[in-house]
């Protein structure tokens, strides 16, 4: 051991102490090969992460992970050979405080913009590990609504119904409507003119939602009439509410209006137009 | 004492007082050792803090609070790790200012980026200790609301009288109303034509909160009518209050709806139907 | 003075005038029992100024000051421990700069974190040193309003009229209108057609103000008729103000709306119904 | 002078130059003092400031002055406080950085806290120094309006004319909108149907207009029949504007439109009331 | 030269070639003097910037421009001021970097909070300098509109048709929309029932045209018939556009307007009330 | 190699070690070689990135690739000219922090403006790699729509339906809907009165589909009747809808639109004009 | 060389290798000059910077060009100033450390407020080079939109078509919208009733449409009858687009729905007003 260091103070040092050109050579040497080392280290470690999760069948388009990952080494290979350049100069004494600052302030520009691409990942990291939606599920992100069909690292493209293709960054993500988890509620609101007998309306209400209840097989509770829910200006409102089979809520509803239609056709309920009170302006004509 | 000093001085430092390559390997293996203890130590603190706000039923579903745990975990090691690193080179007299401004750089960019999900955390964690809402709850927050399914370490889950699940970053959580801490009030505004004496609808409907004070359980005080709360166009407003059982008051509406009808009907009170003075243009014609 | 000083040169530092071992001990034991001090020392800082405060009744819930207490000093304790580390390893002269940077980049994410716990405390504070409001008083934040139920360090409970609880963080207040400081103002505002006399139609509702000044206790001055105040398609407006005792002022325009309509009927004002000319389209017919 | 010098390197110096005990001792005593004397020295500086202002009317109510300078005070004797020991643990060679860095990021977290309130004073010296508005005058801040009850250091507070009170931090003013600077302009807009003759009609209007001028005092300039301002469907619009003395717009407005209504009952000139042609849809019935 | 360097060594300075105190004296001196000079310095340099902005007619009220003067030489006195106690301090060998750390976060909060008043002056400069608006100009800035009182240093003051005073701070302003730059436009559409023949309408309304044209000095180009502009449900829309003097748009919109409807009622034009079709319902009655 | 050593030591250095006026002005020499060096690196680096991605179609208007090349080139020459005259200077012990203080803050200022530009690039080419959109495709960005016309560096050229020509920086972009993947869906709302029966007028409707079925070639799936959709005041709708070929939608929605009218005219649907009931208000008559 | 080195150290330099008060002069002049020629040489590149463009037609103004540069003129200037002060103190060993801090928190706070201006001009610099907008061309900006009459180096100047002249600082430009670049597009919407055959009515739309093919020079494509494209409550609507020249698509439109107003005339195409059923309410009469 003692003679290891022996060995270095005599040929590598000079009479100061300092390293002498062969030690400074052999410290760049070192320096070197230590990136070297890391930068396949890292990659390593980036693939692994990246494959096991495709494994696992989060991303589901491999390519886009790779794309990723490709950009993810490169980031790392460019940070490495910066610091290896920087403790080279250094063993020469040569002042890098300039070249820091100016990295710094250039870094700085450059992480601002590369922010919103990390809050990206991390939020789809969380969507993912909390299971919030899955691809198949429909479901609501503000104001844009439709079926997952892709969950990338960064965006989350949704089909809408209408067939156009929503591509949405992950972190622009904040409260996620599933519409795929448990029943749903069909809901229909019917109105009758005030001139009817509520409780006959009710009664034929209520026969319309035992005749949906033994048809039906995406009905899961329900229907049921709940009662007045609205004394508008022309008309009551009477609401009825099904539990039903996820997606199964708007045909629900559109048999529910049909039936309710017809057997209010059927028992001469009268539709509930707009009502009018006219007045004769005698004294002006 | 003294002698371990002469020991240490001796055997693990050169001429100049630096410590020698036999001291220099003891010193690293110290920082692994300690590294590995703290490691192991912050690990048990964190299983500790989320094991036992799991038992007093703080985090429903312990298969994401042990997520977190590990997530937690993993970036003190990694942490832990960097610091080692650093220290060991520092040994070896490496200059490691542009390691840490390139992993500085780094860091903010993650930092910032996950800055979100530790506000969710803390947002998260006053909603508990506060007892703002409880699993079961009706709420609204913001423009979304429903019953509260599960309150989780990062995100709260309500399900949506539609049967729809809104899943929402406690960090996105301002104002929380909750519609099941004390009596709720049912409010009901029944229209009547300016033509009817007011005095008479108003004792009509007197009646009305009687029958339903007596018959409805749900119903803790009242039913009782305002007075007339607005002249419109067409017809005075009454209003009518109650206070009810949470989650009742919209039953209790639909009744005194229901009643206030019949006995409008029952006492030929006019429907309020929009009126029109109609003069003929006798210029033009 | 002098013999202290030798003492210490003597027993606790080495030849080049640095600490010795025993030195060091005795150094580390000074910071341990400095941070137990000063840590005990700000626990009783943090009690005396929570307890003050609850016996002028400022937080009217003991536990939840008290758990904003425990929180405030496990932080105070963390930040010593972490002091009293570093000051010790620094004493081995083990370089901590990367411990501080990496601990900073951390301690900044929570501050960040933290930053609107922070908000909300100040402004609660200063919302009760200017008395903007207390428990029993009737506000509107924003777009909320209700009776306030508990003012507590870090958020608001309002009781809103529907019954339901709003919890607002104290961060969020900005203007806040009180309506329980001062007389209110009632402020109803009586349709009239065209046809009629504004001079009688006047005339009418200052009888009706004179009736109600006389009988109403809760009126504190007028009510008196302003004018004419708007020129509408079908009616003019007529508006009636009051100066009531607080929280008076819904009842009060209850009263007028319904002594003013009795008087219309009495004094067979008619009622300012929509009114249209129709001309026959002749050249179409 | 030169003897000081001895004394000072005899007593309280060792041999290497550095203060012994003694030396320390005193320099300690000296920060202390400082400390102590700068402490009170800034407590006069704020009371006299905030005395001064009081004297010249700008902070109507003291005792808030007075918290306010309580607060201050407390913040520059804490901040001195922790100078001086930091100071002091610098005397003994104790590395400060952990806890310089410790407290800063404290300091920052509170710092942005309060740096809200900081706005809020700085606004409001700069609303009084510019007279943007004081107490008694009917002002409009966004979307509040009211007379200025109360000009404090950190808030406005505004009496809406519906007696509820606005409390408003100074830092949320942005646009200030003075309704007593200068004389107001009443502005009444009368519709006359399309069949009348533009002429007459604005004819009429004028003579109302000299009426107002010579009786009412509030007038100072006008009113005056601008012309035809807007055709729309069923009426043409003719705009009245006078020029008036602060607050009495309103009233002015009231008599235009009540003196306008009967010049217009008086030489008949039609209500525009909605006008309708109707043609029979003959190939249905 | 030498010699002076040799009396300083000899007096100023003690064995070890720091200053002694003498040194120590006349060093404290010079700071204070040199804080003297550059206060008296600064103090005309601000003087001069705002007195000739003064003469050139900018800032047009000298109490104000005086007041703003005032407050930056006391923030420039106090700076000055502080370097000076820290560079006393440092000759004494105190460590300042608490100090300086905490008069740091302080300057920091002061900063933020003025951030505002220092874009004020700014952008005012810059509105000054490129001449965007004038005394007397009539503006729009975002949803206010007025005649500009006074453009202050800090503030613009635009005084609004209904006669209330707008103050702006300056960095509150974006775009500037300003009516007294060029030729303003007079817009006027007028409606024709789809009854009559476009082309008939049309001559009409160019004989309207050139009449004004002939008549009317305010009007620099047109009136012109555009066409038909718009197909609505009951009439056709044709719009008049003119060239005007600024601020006498409307006054020749009002022309426009009362001439198009006197030629009308001339050529017994039909005024396009709203038309319905009425079918009788048989089926029902 | 010792012998370059000797050589450096004894021409290059004075006495006490430091470089002499010959070492200086080498280690100059090589400092600005490097510099030069290093620019020319970038230079290419730049050059083939832009080239190469040129190649592959990126950005499709190669002189703005170049302009910004140039602009890059020009900030990286002066970014190392800077650190080459601060190296320079701090070989001839010049304090070069005020330099950097001052150079710092300007570079943040600047860094901050470029901040937006940054951005742009970094998501212009996330968009182009995730082959979010490309030239030709039908896309809607916010509340913009149009055909993409070119894909930039840092805009995105859109031509909308109306001609006009949308400039959009690729950072404002967030959400993308492309209507040009996958088929997209035609729907169509058909309204029928309540009076006719609900079965045959679906009856009328799925023979409208058949025919559009077999006719037209762009209609992929359906069109199939979904059934009542609402049950709103005058009529009852029922919806229509198919899958077609991208952006051929609305030509097949104008197709069900028309082929439904005709079919409704032939089998005598009747029309769901607006239905009022009328009552004479006898009372007042 | 070694010459100078020795005289430099005989004369410059005192015993311990400082430098002398000759040394100190000398240095000091060395700064002085060398602050003085940096600033002409800025200044010089700022002229040609600025000079350059405007012979490029860039900055229509050049005194606003001019204005700029002086002022980049005096900032540079002054911070020159600034950096030759503290090298100056430098020399003197006076520590500049608070100096520093208190100018950095000056700079911060007006490089904070200047930050706006930097983003004016860098987002200016892009619309001119990737030439979105030139002098003369219809543009629309958020919600202003006009003729651009100036581009500056900071602000945008747009004529709208009411004549009032917007003033938008560049940096609150982020979408453009052109309307000049390439053909625009006439989009008519016509609209008749149910009761015609949508056969004849397109028909007779399509020769209105050939009409103006033949007459209209403006016209570049079309016009052509796209089909039905709405089924609203009274009439089905039909669209007419075409392409023609920029700016001349208003006028088109105007011409296209004067020739259909015309054609359905001639035609006896009946005009779609409003339509209703009314049923006699007979139970009441």
């Amino acid at each position: 051991m003692r003679r290891i260091e022996d060995l270095v103070n005599i040929y590598l040092k000079d009479v100061s102490g300092n390293l002498n050109i062969l030690g400074k050579g052999i410290k760049i040497a070192i320096i070197l090969l230590a990136a070297k080392v890391i930068s396949s280290l890292t990659n390593r470690i980036i693939d692994r992460a990246l494959l096991n999760r495709k494994e696992s069948n989060f991303f589901s388009v491999s390519k886009r992970a790779h794309t990723i990952g490709e950009l993810l080494k490169k980031v790392v290979r460019y940070a490495l050979y910066f610091i290896a350049v920087i403790s080279i100069l250094d063993i020469f004494n040569i002042n890098t405080t300039s070249i820091l600052a100016t990295a710094g302030i250039g870094g700085l520009a450059i992480g601002f913009g590369a922010q919103s691409l990390v809050k990206d990942v991390i939020t789809g990291f969380f969507i993912f590990i909390e299971d919030q939606y899955a691809v198949g599920d429909y479901i609501k992100l503000d104001s844009l609504e439709g079926t997952v069909e892709e969950m990338g690292l960064r965006v989350t493209k949704l089909r809408a119904f209408s067939g156009e293709l929503h591509i949405i960054p992950n972190g622009k993500i904040q409260v996620v409507t599933n519409s795929t988890r448990g029943a749903m509620r069909a809901l229909v609101v019917i109105s009758a003119p005030y001139e009817e007998d509520a409780d006959k309306v009710i009664d034929i209400l209520e026969e319309v939602c035992q005749d949906i209840k033994s048809a039906n097989d995406a009905v899961l509770e329900g229907p049921t009439v709940l009662g007045i829910t609205d004394l508008a200006e022309d008309y009551i409102s009477i609401t009825i509410v099904a539990k039903t089979k996820p997606m199964s809520q708007w045909s629900v509803e559109r048999e529910i209006r049909k039936k309710a239609k017809e057997a209010f056709n059927r028992e001469n309920i009268e539709i509930p137009y707009r009502k009018v009170v006219i007045f004769g302006g005698n004294e002006d004509a």
